[in-house]
């Protein structure tokens, strides 16, 4: 760590700005804290009124204090915190972390006065965080700087783990539940409405930090995507996995996250694609957070094959239903596998759990069947149950899963309340549950995890100046949003325009159009075709074709004798497998995100959409197509024609580049109805549109 | 409860079968539970070998102790158990629970000693627990007749929650879980195969016991529907709630279930709309069922409006997001609340969640909070949320949810690890959830459960003899399917059967046809129509009929000049808003279901049916109806049509009641399309099938 960061985290000398001498006061905690948890610096606390704070000499100000400070903690209420900052920024502390709320979390007037506390410390050489932060705990050192009642804990385990959380009151939670199940930390930060730091850049100082192996996000918004994008691939360089959970996965926690933050409206979904696709593993069970860093700290994922062994057949039962419901693959034990346990006398069946039931709890067998699945090239991670022995005699099947060795994840669920058990595991860096959901979960992440992906790839070049003849405000006209779409190298319905009298058709033209196919009347005068008799649909052939142009002719002429009728447009029909919606805009908290999901109303009920931060490459347009359960019905479900799907991911990357236009920006644009073709035919935009940034 | 039922949970003599002598086995754990828990009745250990086990006096056979046996424990190697289970019958012994393995769960020749067992034991006065049987325990009484582990703990809660587990090891992991956390049990039975003793009969017995207030099922499978469904009434009648736990909700840990349990194949889903059926909640998480018994000890539902309130917003939205995903209905605090609150100098936002962070954790303004939440008529219940405080200072913010009084239901979320709150609220009959997943579960559980149905309603009469004149295992041509359903009262097309010679057409018949109509020639001779142009759609009005008519009877007769014409047959023509499927069969393990979704392969993709048990009525009907998010698309969503969902009701509950028929039995049966037409417009069936058993 650089000094800079010791003095976040290790300050030398702290300021308690507003310490209170009554212990009752939550403002007297963070000194109480500090000294319970071996802090051994200086401590100065900032006390006008008092000479002496439970046992400190006090000052008046931070400007009085005999040496310098490292970090300064702010207390007050809000109309006495930019003073007590400007002090601050004049001694030259390079850190302050405030406390007090009434911020930009409190609505209009709050916000002014952040905007005000920020301009103060800018070009200072002082630093903040919060406001509205409950502190920063440095376990391995010692330092617990912060109000959050948990500290009054004795004891709190220590651990590579480093937390960083947008809730004060849930970093102190998660602290809690971690101390009870042994489950550590390395640092811990609260980091209230990221006016200055931000979560992006602790991030980067746990990277930078060799106590912290695994970095945690407690979030309910994403407030810097593109910071929190670098840090995150720094991470993944130096091999320290990111997990995330968030808030607001729900639409009335959407809602609440908005009010609660002062958060952008960003969409759930779009936020959780771009944590993936920044390689941030998101979880969703709450306890998973405490026991799924042992898994993500082995290697990343080889695949999503889940091999299951257990002492019970009902808690192994539960361990399969409870990943069967997130829909991952369980693995029978592969036969290989069952042979070479064979010849060790062990006989387990094809079944999808290896129910060692029969077989007694004993280590041998226990262990044999786990070094197996760990040998096994067709099984990328173990789930090892263990039942009542767990409780009681951790030698039974405990021991071997302490012995095994080997590079794959073992996620392992005791079924009864087993202390012990879970200390040896935890102490041995083996991810241990006690939730069968927050087991399934964690591994739904694992096998769902993947690094980030490289934000300097644009897939595709856009055309200089594509969309340049338009005002900004702008809604393109149909006509101009297909033009666009086609410069994109996006297909769309072939047309001919063919001369008013039928009797000058060149033949080859005639013989180009492919049947059947629409025909519509050619003229500036008549925005509304149908009403003139001027659309047929479904015309057979040529001969066709010219009797519905005369006919069109003289219906049309004598309905609007004045119009000008430049002559006949012709498209071809499309039969398309599918109609096919792609839609990109910038998604208020993460910016551009593309979308695709077949057109029509129950994509909208059903809310069967593939969303990811734009631009694309066509093999992630593809993984997206996959997301896609409507797309079964074109790709090859019960032996149905196929649909040109390599056309659509091609579409579907185009159209993402078109999301990171800057000149003149995009704020959305969608092709809706796209229709998919038989494979190999391509895809063809129907109708498209596309809306300029104001 | 009974002598008899005292014989099986309190028995005053028991005869251990089988109990060893060396204290490492697992044969030698239920003398030392029954000891260690304060078993006061006789004990004989039955040991062949020995003299003595562990300090008492062994018997070689259950003939030889001196006085009478209550109930027999064995634990004898598989071919050792008929012998001795035949010695207790001549004992006389009223119970036997039989713990060793290796009969139906273990395959055909396990399958065919059950059945011998089953035999010995009929007609004489013993009754057999198991086989595959861990055993009974009976806390409130200190009766521990088990091999578990778990009750090697010496000290386990008292409570009154009755536990039946198909798993035995699983019953003693959550004895185990209850134990760590304070959540108490009265009896708990592991009842293995059920050979005779049955999940339902057990039912009925807690039902009876006065110690038990809540029953709860820790279920693989629903092997003998109808009489749970009687306990089940039974428990309603004595307001004992009950709530149960199933394995096998994922297809793969369905069929794992199967190859374990020796159960039927039935589906998961029929198993729990069975439950739901008869009144039992299905609880998906597996710590709910430590910590929901206390929600539904309150009274039933009143509607599915739960308010929330937290001392810390991270850990209420924690709540709101986990509720939100169930798509359970946060409702905000009403207005009138909110006034009587401002009264009293407390403002809320309509957020929805009060967030009293601001306002400080006190239990003034926390108490009268929950008590308006309480006294609400627009919510139904309520999760209060405890942060840090719960840890430390219960007098804050715990303290006034013990002091809460009102009908409904409050569900406590303590945030950090509070093991004293948890105990305190859950010594008061709170619900206290430690998990925010599981208190999500326990809610949507609770706004869900509703009284057993009464199976004695028959929604609708089948009319006698609808399929007497086909032989079993027939599968009835597509003619007579629509002939029964049309009897059943199911409408189809209209149809008229009109003269070879249009000439003759009565003008009445010609002005009730509906236009457009479907022409098809009728022929006995002629079972393909459409290949001699037979079928002509779309007809637009009597003079097109007439016209169509005269030419397709040119053309058949050049094409079939031998054929017998005997007409034509008219169809009116169907513009439904949309096609249904409504489909009934056998489930394997529940008996007869009905279910109804839109027609189609997106519904196989999304799984989007609803199903019952059969026969539902009309209002049951109608809640199907609105489980299946595809009908959006006719229930008035973005302002189109409404279709005719009573029409559609009144049909799946018609068709549901041939689920029932007996005589012959229908094995399956399907409306596939059946086409809702407009509000008011009724329905009409397209193609119906009906397949009787073989």
């Amino acid at each position: 760590m650089t000094e800079l960061t010791n003095a976040l985290f290790r300050p030398r000398a702290i300021a308690l700005i507003g310490a209170s001498a009554d212990a009752g006061k939550h403002t007297a905690l963070p000194q109480r804290h500090l000294l319970q948890h071996g802090y051994s610096g200086a401590l100065y606390p900032i006390n006008p009124r008092r000479s002496e704070v439970n046992g400190l000499r006090a000052y008046a100000s931070v400007l009085d204090v005999p040496g310098p400070v490292d970090h300064a903690f702010v207390m007050l209420p809000t109309p006495q915190v930019l003073p007590a900052v400007a002090d601050c920024v004049k001694a030259g502390v390079p850190y302050v972390t405030i406390m007090s709320n009434g911020f930009a979390e409190a609505g209009t007037e709050g916000q002014a006065l952040q905007t005000k506390l920020l301009a103060m410390a800018k070009g200072s050489g002082t630093r903040i965080l919060g406001p509205n932060a409950l502190g920063v705990v440095d376990l391995q050192a010692g330092v617990a700087l912060t109000a959050n009642e948990v500290l009054s804990l004795p004891e709190l385990p220590r651990g590579d783990v480093g937390l960083i959380s947008q809730s004060g009151s849930m970093l102190g939670a998660i602290l809690s539940r971690g101390a009870a199940r042994h489950a550590g930390f390395s640092k811990l930060v609260s980091v209230g409405n990221e006016a200055d730091i931000t979560v992006a850049e602790l991030v980067q100082l746990m990277v930078d930090d060799p106590e912290t192996r695994v970095i945690e996000l407690f979030i309910e918004t994403v407030r810097h995507p593109e910071p929190l994008r670098r840090a995150a691939s720094a991470a993944h360089r130096a091999n320290k996995p990111i997990l995330a959970f968030r808030l607001g996965r729900s639409a009335v926690g959407q809602q609440l996250a908005v009010s609660h933050t002062g958060a952008l409206a960003g969409s759930g979904r779009a936020a959780s694609a771009f944590l993936r696709d920044i390689g941030i593993a998101e979880l969703r069970n709450f306890d998973a957070l405490l026991d799924a860093p042992a898994l993500f700290r082995h290697s990343r994922p080889s695949g999503s094959r889940i091999g299951i062994m257990s002492t019970t057949g009902g808690g192994g039962a539960l361990i399969v239903d409870s990943l069967g419901e997130l829909d991952i693959v369980v693995s029978p034990p592969p036969a290989p596998m069952r042979e070479r346990l064979a010849s060790q006398g062990i006989d387990v069946s094809d079944a999808p759990l290896v129910d060692l039931t029969l077989a007694g709890t004993n280590a041998g067998t226990y262990g044999a069947v786990l070094r197996e699945f760990l040998a096994s090239d067709a099984i990328d991670a173990v789930v090892a149950v263990v039942g009542s022995s767990s409780q009681f005699r951790p030698d039974r099947a405990v021991a071997p899963i302490l012995d095994a060795r080997g590079d794959k994840p073992v996620a392992v669920f005791l079924t009864p309340d087993a202390n012990r058990s879970q200390k040896l595991l935890r102490e041995a860096g083996i991810a241990v549950f006690s939730q069968p959901e927050a087991c399934a979960d964690a591994l739904r992440a694992w096998t769902a995890w993947r690094p980030p992906r490289d934000p300097e790839v644009r897939p595709v070049q856009v055309p200089a100046g594509l969309l340049r003849n338009h005002a900004a405000g702008t809604t393109l006209s149909s006509a101009h949003s297909q033009a666009a779409f086609a410069e994109l190298g996006i297909s769309q319905p072939r047309e001919w325009l063919l001369d008013p009298d039928p009797e000058r058709w060149p033949a080859g033209t005639l013989a180009s159009i492919g049947y059947p196919c629409v025909l519509k009347i050619a003229s500036a005068d008549i925005p509304h075709k149908t009403e003139v008799g001027g659309v047929r649909l479904g015309i057979a052939d040529a001969g066709a074709l010219r009797s519905e142009a005369a006919s069109m002719f003289e219906s049309v002429r004598a309905l609007r004798p004045d119009a000008a009728i430049d002559g006949f447009q012709v498209q071809e029909t499309i039969a398309g497998l599918a109609e096919v919606l792609i839609g990109i805009w910038r998604d208020a908290a993460v910016g551009p995100v593309v979308s695709v999901g077949m057109g029509g109303i129950l994509t909208e009920i059903y809310q069967d959409v593939s969303l990811r931060p734009a631009p694309v490459g066509v093999d992630e347009a593809l993984e997206m197509i996959g997301e896609v359960r409507a797309f079964a019905q074109i790709s090859g479900y019960r032996n149905r024609p196929r649909g040109d799907l390599n056309a659509l991911a091609e579409a579907i990357s185009r159209v993402s580049a078109l999301a990171c236009v800057d000149e003149p920006r995009v704020a959305e644009a969608e092709i809706n109805p796209l229709a998919v073709l038989a494979e190999g035919r391509g895809v063809r935009a129907l109708v498209g549109l596309i809306v300029l940034d104001a």
